[in-house]
């Protein structure tokens, strides 16, 4: 049986989970925090809309909050959890070496896993003209030609959004499946729309140079925004009986990043959009501050 | 009458004003962003508990902020506002150099003002031992002798916490406030209590020495924290209806930064602890993207 029980364990090693560890680890709770730095989305990102920082790497960002949450006090270990069991008032933490730790609360901020093309180059080229959210990167492409894969709204949306900076926008997608108003709207933007024509590969050395379609044609583009939305959250979530929210796809946190399961928190892209490090960060320090104060409160006999 | 109307107005200088204008500017909006720089209270602090950037001054963060949000196209005036009247679906606001301008959305992000000592050397020590928040700044005094001004929960918390800081903490107060159970942890801590003894003056050349107490004795410190709770939010909310919580102190704003008025949104400090940079932006991101999309919507005949 392990003997030192955590304050505060965090899931997930991106910028909402370091903030709630930078939080909590200042009140001087018992802090530690589960999973590779790699795994965030954020890793392979560059950012420019997250105040007060001109562009930066993700990897930049990741690290250095690493550091600042150590400084104050943060223990890292770099691996995924297998299982979450409530046990009395605390948390039984299964990890993928074996171990087992105990946290007297769980903050989740395990992020959002965005659906994937599954085409060679894909991976390859991911923060070198591959994007998975053109909110956070469509202003990288300005007067540049770019692609979006998607049928939905968000693919049109995103389109849409796109012709505000690059030169050209073409939208790839096997049939449209948008409500009419919004299929009018994109009739009276400048999006090239290429219904039934898929990209089969994302081509390119050091940074995206061209796509190969599905009829065997190649298109010269510098960007490729792939936006076939989100994957659903971890099985964990509900193993342990969080309520999702009403997509079915997110948490279910209130303003105080509460879950339904008391002494379990949620922060960042996992609690639903805008999907944005800004948003993760502010839910990060409300999740750290809470989670917290409620651990001082737990006597464990 | 003017003739430009933006789609998003933002009141005040502050970090949740920034991040609500980078992203309202990215997604292409008109946006003003009304204030001065140094009306914001992060102006005079350091920082170093938002992720992910080491130790930083408030001036630096909030010049790369305001950089940011103009690279995006955000128009900045140095000026307050004076009124705002409700105009059909827009809202007509009048500055101190008597322009008025149109805006479809406002954004207050005013933060809200903590409660002053009102004695000598406060506001020339700011920032150099003088502070309004321990959660930001108990990092900064370890091993040093601090002290506390306040009588009321928020003062003997933050003496407590100080506790695990610094070396020695004096809590000054002419009579405490408290519960009886806040007020027997008191007791089992090391905190110095003064009751009926007040601070007369902050002494220092260019940082915190010493404090003249009321009995005219001097006690040497390097940090003297004031915890005497907020203002209560603008006039400029009550003119415009928009509704408070349930202390009557902070804007009642829903988990989309929406007020009760269509239009109306709320980032920051003024909605509410904890009164933290990544809270704010936090919120700033949510809000500029809702106002943005919002403003979209509204046709001005």
């Amino acid at each position: 049986m392990p003997n030192t029980i955590y304050d505060v364990t965090i899931l997930g090693s991106g910028p909402g989970g370091l903030q709630a560890a930078i939080h909590a680890s200042r009140k001087k709770a018992k802090v530690l925090m589960l999973g590779r730095i790699d795994n965030s989305s954020l890793y392979w990102a560059h950012v420019e809309n997250y105040c007060c920082q001109l562009k930066i790497s993700g990897e930049e960002i990741l690290r250095t909050g690493r550091q600042q949450a150590e400084n104050f006090g943060t223990l890292f270990r770099d691996e995924d959890v297998l299982s979450i069991d409530p046990m009395d008032n605390i948390f039984s933490i299964k990890l993928e070496s074996g171990d087992t730790v105990l946290s007297k609360t769980v903050i989740i901020a395990t992020g959002s896993s965005r659906n994937k093309l599954k085409v060679p180059g894909e991976k390859e080229l991911l923060g070198k003209g591959v994007s998975y959210c053109v909110d956070c990167d469509a202003g990288f492409f300005k007067n540049e030609v770019v692609a979006v894969a998607g049928c939905r709204s968000a693919a049109v949306h995103g389109a849409v959004i796109l012709t505000n900076f690059a030169r050209e926008v073409h939208l790839y997608c096997e049939k449209l499946d948008v409500a009419t108003a919004l299929r009018e709207q994109l009739g009276t933007t400048s999006v090239h729309v290429h219904e039934g024509v898929q990209i089969k590969e994302i081509q390119g050395e050091t940074a995206v140079q061209s796509i190969l379609l599905n009829d065997d044609s190649t298109q010269n583009v510098s960007g490729v925004f792939i936006e076939l939305g989100a994957k659903g959250v971890l099985e964990l979530t509900s193993m342990l009986g969080v309520q999702l929210d009403e997509s079915m796809k997110y948490l279910d946190a209130d303003k105080k990043q509460r879950t339904n399961i008391t002494g379990i928190y949620g922060a960042g892209d996992i609690c639903g959009p805008p999907l944005q490090m800004a948003k993760a960060v502010g839910e990060g320090c409300v999740a750290g501050i809470e989670a917290a104060n409620y651990a001082k409160k737990i006597v464990v006999e």
